[in-house]
């Protein structure tokens, strides 16, 4: 998709939008690393939930997203095996990550702007829903930090999203 | 500024940006309600700055950093006297918030793909620079949520945005 620069008040085109997400996801992968692997799979604070199923959260509702708003039918993720090792939930990031780029051009260029009931229970407009995948995101990786950091572990730069 | 409608790949408007960065800032105002005073200047785990510290972040980021903006002129925040009570906090956040909307429009329709050095240090385009300012309220917010969780205090509901 060629970069549109006709318009005047273009705040964002959608590969922007795409090295957006990735570059907070090379973030979230750099937090998944920084756990011990026990840590990873039981630490928690105030009984919130371990920094493996908040990781897990974030992989299946990123292609099943993905797919509903390039299709407009929404299914829930086909059932992915819970990881076991932190290797293990690496490997299905890094698929992700995959699946996510080979998807994305195919977004219809309209469709950011649609208004569609995702999963047939949050109506937003496209470009909202993609922005509440990155921030749910970064708002449970903040909660990693803290985790990391009671363990007394440095967790990596917010701003390096290389 | 009329809403363009010519772009077949239009991801978001400015004013939809706005109301964006507001949605979020809603919920900050709500997760500084929800600290007992006392904990609001004090409690933090891990090392990690109380939640009024970062809130003043927040604040000391959001107007300098849409001068800049507008303006091409980097310039920190005036000298903002720390606030001693939640009450105090509560009202530069809301100051705060009707600066951003004054200021919003002003901003320039072709200056989000703009590249610039911000406060003379970080060099990318207008719009990263806002998603960063947001990003970073979303991340640190984050934080926010498990100091009132490990206070035994349900947060609020982190995706009404109203």
């Amino acid at each position: 998709m060629a970069r549109d620069t006709s318009s005047p008040s273009l705040v964002i085109t959608p590969e922007e939008l795409l090295s957006h997400w990735q570059g907070h996801r090379n973030v979230t992968r750099r937090v998944i690393e920084a756990f011990p692997e026990d840590k990873l799979f039981q630490f928690s604070i105030g009984a919130m939930r371990p920094f493996s199923v908040l990781a897990m959260e974030f992989i299946k509702m990123a292609v099943p997203t993905l797919r509903g708003v390039i299709s407009g039918e929404w299914s829930s993720a086909d059932e992915i095996a819970e990881p076991a090792t932190r290797a293990d939930l690496l490997r299905l990031w890094d698929e992700t990550t995959q699946e996510i780029n080979r998807l994305w051009p195919e977004i219809p260029p309209n469709r950011f702007q649609q208004i569609d009931k995702a999963f047939g229970q949050w109506e937003m407009p496209i470009y909202g829903l993609l922005f509440y995948v990155i921030d749910n995101e970064i708002h449970h990786r903040g909660q990693g930090y803290v985790y990391l950091r009671s363990l007394g572990i440095e967790p990596p730069p917010f701003y390096d999203r290389a």
